[in-house]
C-alpha cells in the first residue's frame, strides 16, 4: 500500500525552480535590512498559546494548536505562531536588559494562520519582519518605512506605493464626528469597516457605517475627511524625514483611511501595494504599536516596525513575469563516462580543485552513461561550462573544457582550470 | 494581569549575540552545499501525518500534532515535520518528472521532536541536509561525505571525525553469526543494539546481545568483527573516492560499529563527532537509504544524504569558545544629539548615502541626548565608526568622522564619506 505523497491543502511546496530566485529574494532582503543596522533574531515556531493570544478572541480562530502526544505530557497550551511580531514582544520583555534600547532586530521565518486560501495566501508562509523597539521618535516610523521601500528598490521593483496613515490622527477624527455614546469600541468598529474602503469601496463602507450606529452626515463627514486627496498637515515631520531617507513622492502617499486591521498599532500605519497588480492586497505592511510589550512586561516600551510578506509578493512577482526560474545553480558539469578507476580519479580530483577554488560545480551522477547522453543532460540543464574527461584526458593527465555558450572546446591541464572557467562565467 | 513572558521548556530564542554567528554558520553551510551544485528546496513545517511516519511506531510517540482550532476543520492528521528526508521523499514521489534525476537539493529548516532536553537539544531545532536523489553509484555516497567535510572545514572546525559504516555489510556480517530463526527481525534487532556502543560501551551492549537471544559466543565473534581497527577492505572504494575529492585520512574512519538508529537506511551510513567534545555525540550523520521513496510512489528511487544538526553544533563551538559573539552589525553611527531640523536632515541624508554605498549605517534613536551619552553608547556598543553632526557641521553642511579604532578624527564632505568610512573598515 503506497501513501499518496500529496500536501495538506493551503500548504505549499518550493521546488528549486522557485526556490532559487525566492532564496535570493530573501538574501537580498536580508542585505537591506542589514545595511540600515537591523540585527538577526530568531524565536521558535512554537509558543505558549497564552503569549500569542494574549486573551484576544480576534487571534484565537486561526491559530493552529499542538495537540499533546503519547511521550509529552508537556504540550498543552503550546500553539504555533501566527506572525513575529507577538514573539519578538516576548523576547523584548523577557530580555530587556540584555538586548539594550533602541532594540533594532529582524527576523524571517514562518507563520501559520488557519486562513482559506487564496492566490499567494498560504497557511504557512514566510514573513520578513524589521522593527526598531524602544524609540517613540518619529524618525524610528521614517527609518521603518525607508526601510521598506530600500528593500522593494533593491529587489527590482519600481512600481509600487505605499500608502501611510495614522491611528492617532485617524480615532481622533472619527471621536469628533461621531456620537460620545459610542466610545472607544465605536472608534475602532469604525476603524474597522474604514480599513475595508479598498475591498469594498466606500459606498459599502458608508452603509456598513451607517449599520454600527453613525448617521448619514456622520459618515459622509469622515469619508470627505479621510479621502481628502491631500498630505495632511499634521504628518508633515514624517514626510520630510522619509523624504531625506530618500523615498521619493512616486513611491509613498499620505492615506488616512488606512487603518490596518489588527488592533495593537497605536500611531503611523502603511501599507503598500504593487501598481501592476492591486488585486493581490498589501505586500508590506506595518506601524507602530507602543502598547504590545507592555502586555508582558511593567515596562513601556514603544515600537514600530514592519513586515513583508515574501510568499505573496513572490507570486506576484511571478504572475508579472519578472522571476529568472531555473532548476540548476551550479556553473560546471563534470561528464563522468568512462567506468574506471583512473577516470573517476580524475573527475573527483577536478571537482574538488574547482570547488575549492569557489566553483559550483557537480560531477554527473545521472543514468546517461554515453558521452552524448550526458551532453545532452548538460545542454538541457543549460550548464555553462562543461568539463569532458575521456580516454585520452585521464591518460595524458589533461581535461577538455567545453564552454556552452559560444560552444568552444579546449584542452587544460587542472592547473590552469579554475582561472578558465572564472573567465568563461565572468564573461 | 501582565502574561509572563516565558518560553515553553525545550524551545529557545536566538538572541542577536548569538544569532549573527549562527546565520553566518547557515550562510558559510549554504555556500559549501552550492559549490556542490545542490539547489534549494523549501517544503511546509506541517505535513499529513500519515507521510511523516508511514504507519511506523517508531516514530509516532515524538510526533508534534496539530489539533483543529474553532474556524478550520481541516486541521486534521496533520503534524509537524520531524526531519527533512521524509518530506524529501514525498516531494520527489510527487514531482518525478518535473525535477528530473539526479535530484541534488539541501533544505534548511526547522523539525520538530519531543524529546527530553539536554544539551544544545532543543524540541524544535534546524537541520541542514543536503540528498543525492536518484544515483545508486558510491560515487553519490562520497559526494555527501566530501561535502559534509567540506563543510566543517569552511566552519573553520578542524578537529572532527567522520565514521563511515555500511548497513549492508554489517547485516551479513550479523546474518552469518546469528542463529537463523532470528530471522530479519534478529538482524535489526542486533544493529539496534550496536548502534548504543558508543552511549553504553561493549559490555554493555554485548550482555544486551545476549539478552535478546544471542550466546555469548556469536556476540564476541560480532564484537571482534566490527570493532577491528582497519578499513575493511569491502569499503576501498568508497575510502578512495573520499580522499579523491580531498577528505584526509584524519578526518574519516571505516567504522562497522556505525549502525545509525532509524531503520530507513539501506547501505553506507555514517556519523560525524567533534574531538574535543565526543559527549555531545553526533553532529552530523546520514546515509542511503534507498526504500524511503518507494513508500510513496511505485518507482525505486535510490537515495544518499546527510544532515547537519547545527543548533547542537553551534552549541559544542559556544561551549569550546569558538564563537564570535557581538550585538551589533552596523559599521557606523550616525550620532544624532542636535534637536532641530537642519540637524536631522543631515543626519538622514548621510544614513541614505552611506547604506545606498552599501555601508551598514545606524542613525542613533535611543533616549541619550547628548553628544557624550551617545559617544558612550558607541564606545559600548564597538561601532567601528561614529559620524558627528553638530551646530557647526550641519551649519556648514560638513561631517565629522571618528575612527574609534584609533581615535582618529575628522572633517569632510558627504561626497567623500563613503569611501573614507571603507577605508577605516576594510583596514
Amino acid at each position: 500500500m503506497k501513501i499518496e505523497p500529496k500536501l495538506p491543502s493551503g500548504f505549499k511546496d518550493y521546488l528549486p525552480e522557485e526556490m532559487i530566485p525566492r532564496q535570493k529574494m530573501l538574501d537580498t532582503i536580508r542585505v537591506v535590512f542589514e545595511s540600515f543596522g537591523f540585527v538577526p533574531l530568531e524565536t521558535p515556531a512554537v509558543e505558549r498559546e497564552e503569549i500569542l493570544t494574549g486573551g484576544d478572541p480576534e487571534f484565537n480562530k486561526q491559530i493552529f494548536r499542538i495537540a499533546s502526544n503519547s511521550e509529552e505530557k508537556d504540550l498543552s497550551g503550546l500553539a504555533l505562531r501566527f506572525d513575529l511580531t507577538v514573539p519578538l514582544a516576548r523576547v523584548v520583555a523577557a530580555n530587556s536588559s540584555a538586548l539594550g534600547r533602541p532594540f533594532k532586530r529582524y527576523q524571517i521565518g514562518k507563520v501559520f494562520r488557519g486562513e482559506s486560501a487564496q492566490m499567494g495566501r498560504y497557511k504557512e508562509f514566510t514573513q520578513c519582519d524589521a522593527d526598531i523597539v524602544g524609540s517613540d521618535s518619529l524618525m524610528a516610523d521614517a527609518e521603518v518605512i525607508a526601510l521598506m521601500y530600500s528593500a522593494f528598490k533593491a529587489l527590482g521593483i519600481d512600481k509600487f506605493k505605499i500608502r501611510i496613515g495614522d491611528r492617532k490622527i485617524l480615532s481622533k477624527l472619527i471621536f469628533e464626528n461621531i456620537s460620545e455614546e459610542m466610545g472607544n469600541d465605536g472608534i475602532t468598529n469604525v476603524m474597522r469597516e474604514i480599513d475595508k474602503i479598498d475591498k469594498l469601496g466606500w459606498e459599502r463602507v458608508a452603509s456598513n457605517l451607517e449599520a454600527i450606529g453613525l448617521t448619514k452626515d456622520q459618515a459622509t463627514k469622515i469619508g470627505a475627511l479621510i479621502m481628502k486627496p491631500t498630505d495632511s498637515l499634521e504628518m508633515g515631520e514624517l514626510v520630510r524625514s522619509i523624504e531625506e531617507l530618500g523615498v521619493p513622492r512616486e513611491n509613498f502617499k499620505v492615506d488616512l483611511s488606512i487603518a490596518r486591521g489588527l488592533t495593537y498599532y497605536t500611531g503611523v500605519v502603511f501599507e503598500t501595494t504593487l501598481t501592476d497588480m492591486p488585486e493581490i492586497g498589501s505586500v508590506c505592511s506595518g506601524g507602530r504599536y507602543d502598547g504590545l510589550v507592555g502586555k508582558f512586561s511593567s515596562e513601556k516600551v514603544p515600537a514600530v516596525g514592519a513586515s513583508i510578506g515574501v510568499d505573496r509578493l513572490f507570486a506576484a512577482l511571478d504572475k508579472l513575469g519578472k522571476l529568472e526560474k531555473k532548476n540548476k545553480i551550479a556553473d560546471v558539469l563534470i561528464l563522468n563516462f568512462e567506468n574506471n578507476e583512473k577516470a573517476v580519479s580524475l573527475v573527483q580530483r577536478t571537482a574538488r580543485n574547482l570547488r575549492e577554488a569557489g566553483i559550483k560545480t557537480e560531477i554527473y551522477l545521472g543514468k546517461e552513461n554515453t558521452f552524448k547522453g550526458q551532453l545532452a543532460y548538460a545542454v538541457r540543464n543549460e550548464y555553462p561550462v562543461v568539463i569532458i574527461i575521456g580516454k585520452k584526458e585521464y591518460e595524458a593527465g589533461k581535461i577538455q573544457i567545453k564552454n556552452m555558450i559560444d560552444r568552444s572546446q579546449k584542452e587544460i591541464v587542472l592547473e590552469e582550470l579554475a582561472q578558465e572557467v572564472k573567465n568563461i562565467i565572468n564573461n
